[in-house]
């Protein structure tokens, strides 16, 4: 996978790419969670927090249960059946120790339907790790 | 117009409420720009740089020109007859001194046509000022 790390106007430079790696990390957990069918897991990596914020189409959702609510209504999740998902062209923003954003494309097939699009993530560094804070699906 | 300003992990204190005051102004100053038809000011509080980024529907743009040239082609931009832009629900989340982020409703009627959707900028603080250093709008 393609994955272009940045930072700017931070003079992080080992850290940058630590960041950058973990990121990518958590990236990579949520899609291998995504290809199991294993939804908790995948959420996890989202800021538990009724501050957490989604935005797709026209619509914007707040807080994580909400988002959980969302996944499993659109992807069945929790039974298993979430269909594949690939993430593509990534470029990792690393902001500063505590924040980074992420662009990306996804894709899912399910049920023999392909969906896909782009995404935007905007993490910050929790005392567990890296949580996206927002996410912007189109 | 409902502005909620949000800052965490940053104890920025008046320095986040003069960040929310100046990226609320931006925003102002954008949407001003756009009624009038005036493609030049509303592009100026996007980072002139090959580094911004733009995401829409499917499709990623890479760099300032290639934005200009993106509203140049879907509202005729420069000749006067942009339509009338409005931005509500707006959340501005200043993450740093150096970095926000923005969540907001965006709707414009051109001809008597109605488009709307969300959208989420980042920002940054140049020494021209906050500028646009992507943005996701669906």
């Amino acid at each position: 996978m393609l994955v272009v790390l940045l930072a700017w106007d931070f003079s992080g430079g080992e850290n940058t790419a630590q960041a950058g790696k973990e990121i990518e990390s958590l990236l990579d957990l949520q899609k291998a969670a995504w290809n199991r069918g294993d939804l908790d897991t995948f959420m996890k990596y989202y800021w538990n927090s009724e501050d957490l914020t989604f935005q797709s189409g026209a619509q914007r959702l707040q807080g994580w249960k909400a988002l959980l609510a969302r996944y499993q209504k659109n992807y069945g999740g929790g039974n298993g059946d979430m269909g594949s998902l690939d993430f593509t062209d990534l470029v990792i923003r690393v902001l500063s120790g505590e924040h980074a954003y992420v662009l990306g494309r996804w894709k899912v097939i399910q049920k023999g339907l392909a969906r896909a699009g782009v995404f935007t993530l905007i993490l910050k560094r929790t005392p567990e790790g890296w949580r996206i804070i927002h996410d912007h699906t189109s």
